[in-house]
Parts: C-alpha cells; structure tokens; sequence
C-alpha cells in the first residue's frame, strides 16, 4: 500500500471513520491476493488503491457515482467498429498519451512520440521519394523533407516512414462511406536517410463530440478539437519503432489547448507558406496556387529502450 | 496536485522522462481550469491525478491498455436494462462499498450500512407485525425481530422497514420471467419500536458472472459468491435512512469473502436452527418443517450525518 490510500489533510474524518475506510481496501487488496499471474495482479491491486483513494478523497456522493455508471452506459452503447468512445475518453483525459510516455522514455535526443490515433490504415500506398501521398485529398500542398538518423546521428537508410493525415475539411480517407484512399502513403529514406514528399499543410478538426464524451468537454468548457497535424510513424531494423505528430506553428489551437494532449514543443515545426509562383524544390508546376513546406529531421532511439 | 503524481521509489525512470510525465498531468489538470462547476471541476482533476497516477505506477503496457478498453466495450455491450456490468464491476473492486463508506459515516453506535445491491423493488406489499415476506418463494422460514432505536437508545415507533432477498434457489422475484413479487415487503415498528416478520434463511448465490467482470474474477481466482445475506432498508422522519443487510454466522462464503465486499462483522448475526415442532414465536404451525430465528436491533443515526 502507498501513501494513496491516506485521506488528504484536512477532510473532516473521524478516526474510526478512517478505519472503516482503510480495512475496506485492505480486504480489495487481499482479494486479488491469489492471483495466478503476477503482473495481474499488481494491475488489479494498483487499480483498487487508486479508484479507491479516488473515491475517498472527492467523498464521491451516491448520485454522482450513479452519473459514473450512467456515462460507463453511455459510451459503451455508443461504441461499435466505426466509433469508439473509449478511446476518446482516454484520450481526453490524457490516460492515451501518459500510456504513449510511458512506453517511449525519454532517449537522449530522440524524437518525441505521441498518440496513434484512429485512423491509421494497413496497406497504405507506397510512394516514391517525392512523391503525393494525396491522392486526391483536398487541400494547400505542402512540402515535407528530412533526415531519419540514430541517436548517435548517423544516417538511417531504407527506413519505412508512414504519413497519415485529415482533408482541409477535417476528414480522414477511412471517415467517408466511398471506400476512397487518399491523404496517405509510406515511403523509405534513400542511402543517406534523407526523404522528402508532398502532402497536405494540416488544418484543425474536432474529435468526435456528439456522445457522452463530448457532453463532458462541454460541461468543463473544453474545446473538442485538435491542433493540425501530420502523423508518422517510422520504423528500421534495431531501432525503436516511432508513432508521432509534426504541429503547425502558430496555429491558433497550439494556444487552446489540444483535446488530446498530443502537443510537444519538439514537435511543432515551422510550415513556412510560399506565394503562388515560387519555384517548387522538385520543380513540380503548382499554378497559381500557394503552397507551404516544412523540414521534419527524425531521431530513432535505440530498440528495446 | 498530491504525492499521488509522483513515481513510487524504486522506479527506473529518468528525471527527464519523470518531468516528461509530470507535464502531462499538470497539462490535462489545468485543461480543467475553467469548468464552471467547481464540484465538477474537483472531481475531473481529481480523477485525472489518479488514473494518470495508476499508469506511470504500473508502467503500463500499450497492450495494456488495449485490454482495458476491450474490457469496457464488452461491459458496455452486455449492459442493458436487466443487466448491469458496470455496477458489476464497481462492486467486485470495492468501489461501491467505498461510496457507501463514504455516504454513512460511523456515528456513534449506529448501524452500519453496507451495498444496496441492484434487486430492491418499489411498492412491495405492506405486512402487520408478525407478517410473511415470503408470498411463496422458497426456502427454510425464518423469524426474525428486533428493535429500531436512536443513537440515545430512545425506542422509533412507525419506523418503515423494507426487506427483500433472494429465494434458496439464489434468486430475487425479480430474476424470474412471471411478474412475481415474493420475498419482499415492508412493515412498520409498533409503539415501542419494535418489529418481528417470517422471511426466510438466507442461502448464498453468485452475482451474475458469465459475462467480463466474470472472467476477471476467474482470472483472479476469485468467488463470484455473495455471503447469504437479507436486505433493510430503514427510514424514520429525523433520522439517517440506513440500507444494509444481515449476514449469517457460519456461512461459509464469510471465510471465502463476500464478492462485493458487504460483509461487516456487526452485521453477522446468529441464525438459529430450530428442530421440527418447536413452537414458534407467534404460534405459526409449520408442521414438521425446521425453521431459524434471528434478532437485529437497528440503530438509525440522525439525518444529514
């Protein structure tokens, strides 16, 4: 048992109050004592100490924990293949990114990683180095070039790199019913870890709010929508497999806060805009259109750490 | 934010992957900021240290993680109007014991409450003193009486006293498909606070477990057995409603323990076996049944304690 099982300073308990409390998760815990697997129950008993200083330490009220089982109804109700309330609820409370932190530790100068999301897709189109991942998703072109290295900055080549992002209307290829693939694609670093493509510059979209997770953010005056994003996820042989974002400097919901706490500093990168005209780095003709570019250098820690 | 955000002693984490940690909670704590309701606003930040707390202790797994929110889909998916797995699983973990704690504190010698359980049924029939609950369900007949005081020991005339419980086969009226009401009633104390009423012995039956929190409980090597136990609920102007049961002595589920955790030792009351003929209390002729008897003196602490 912890220090978490002790009421907080200052709650007007009687001491025998305190007793009751305390023997009845020390019975909880005792119950998960013959758990066959050990790691189990260290869950379960972690579990218990935690909900249960939760409870003690709000003094949760009947009714409340009424409303608990009532949203626990809800979202489950409302979960099937295509919507998961959840994973939003983890999401929104920051549970989906202290799990990403904790399973990707801090590695000398490595690149942060942040949540995957629900839209990644198996059997994305491959591109060529410079190529579209769009595929017709609407959108500003944008330019995307970089390095993937180790920690020890050497060159990574033939690495597999996953881009996954939303339409300028906020949708995600898997979100509309017409089967269609676009806004996604992997490619491989060339001999010195260099890669570079053409996407989408990334614009702000709202998680799913119409459920009991969205009546929630409501409730505490939250904002359900998420800082523009670009996902990758990066992966080569003896090194740590990597799921992040890159973010938009300056954009506006950087400030707001993003409803999933995927944001870290590391991570926002300076999408530069370029008037209609300029000369694009492959040469490709964009017409009268703007068009941004962005440098993403990508460090792999180590496998196994 | 409490101790409960720090890493336990002992972790293997760096201090920067600890500040990494830290500034997620503090980042989703202060998302909270601006909930208009300050009670609301407690609770989420308050449920946030603690789950955010849970996970860097445990250090848990992205698989983990998956498990859990597999867990709560199917919870959610068997949860209907007739079944609640939710409630389930707060009480297998404590937690609903923990509200009701937390809801009735110990004043003075008061009764102490315990898990109002998911089978109490408004308008259950009224019975004089003396009276059958049973209405036909089946099982051994039990006398029970005794007296409802306050925490001065002065006698509550026209106490209202609702009993229900489950039949020997293990089921409450309700779980039956026919519309039955039996083994329920109320009945109230007489001018001295007195009370007496046939039930019947209680018998031990397991919470529904063929469905997640089952499994759990197997995987934990847990009973899904509830002690044998009778419900009250006791209300009287003035003073604090109490809802718990009595329990009863020698039952063997008491050494295994009671699967939600309603078990308190002032609850366990002797239930006395009676050989055939015995003359009954009132007079009853039960031929050559055996039957029990049991006394539970009630104790209501005053209202708003």
């Amino acid at each position: 048992m912890t220090d978490t099982t002790h009421i907080p300073a200052g709650e007007a308990v009687s001491g025998q109050q305190r007793r009751i409390e305390e023997d009845l998760t020390y019975r909880v815990l005792a119950s998960f004592e013959n758990t066959p697997d050990a790691r189990l129950k260290q869950l379960m008993q972690a579990l218990t100490r935690h909900l249960h200083a939760f409870i003690r330490e709000v003094r949760l009220t009947e009714e409340e924990w009424n409303t608990a089982i009532g949203f626990l109804t809800a979202a489950g109700h409302l979960t099937d293949e295509k919507r998961q309330e959840f994973i939003l609820l983890s999401d929104v409370l920051g549970a989906s990114m202290m799990t990403v932190a904790v399973n990707n530790q801090a590695v000398g100068d490595a690149t942060e990683a942040t949540v995957f999301g629900p839209f990644f897709a198996e059997d994305s189109p491959e591109i060529p180095l410079g190529g579209d991942i769009a595929h017709g998703a609407a959108g500003q072109p944008c330019w995307v070039e970089g390095t993937v290295t180790d920690t020890s900055g050497k060159p990574v080549p033939g690495a597999r790199i996953e881009v996954w992002e939303a339409d300028e209307d906020g949708f995600y290829d898997a979100q509309y019913a017409d089967g269609r693939t676009a806004g996604r694609a992997h490619l491989y670093t060339d001999a010195d870890g260099n890669y570079c493509f053409w996407g989408l510059t990334p614009t702000p979209y709202p998680i799913p709010h119409d459920g009991p997770v969205g009546k929630m953010l409501e409730a505490v005056n939250r904002s359900p929508v998420r800082a523009s994003h670009l996902h990758f996820m990066v992966t080569a042989p003896g090194l740590r497999t990597l799921v992040t974002h890159i973010f938009v400097e300056g954009d506006p919901q950087l400030e707001i806060g993003d409803s999933v706490f995927g944001v870290k500093d590391s991570l926002i990168k300076a999408f530069v805009e370029q008037a209609p005209g300029t000369q694009t780095p492959d040469g490709r003709d964009l017409g009268n259109q703007t068009w941004a570019r962005t440098r993403f250098d990508i460090v792999l820690a180590p496998a196994g750490t």
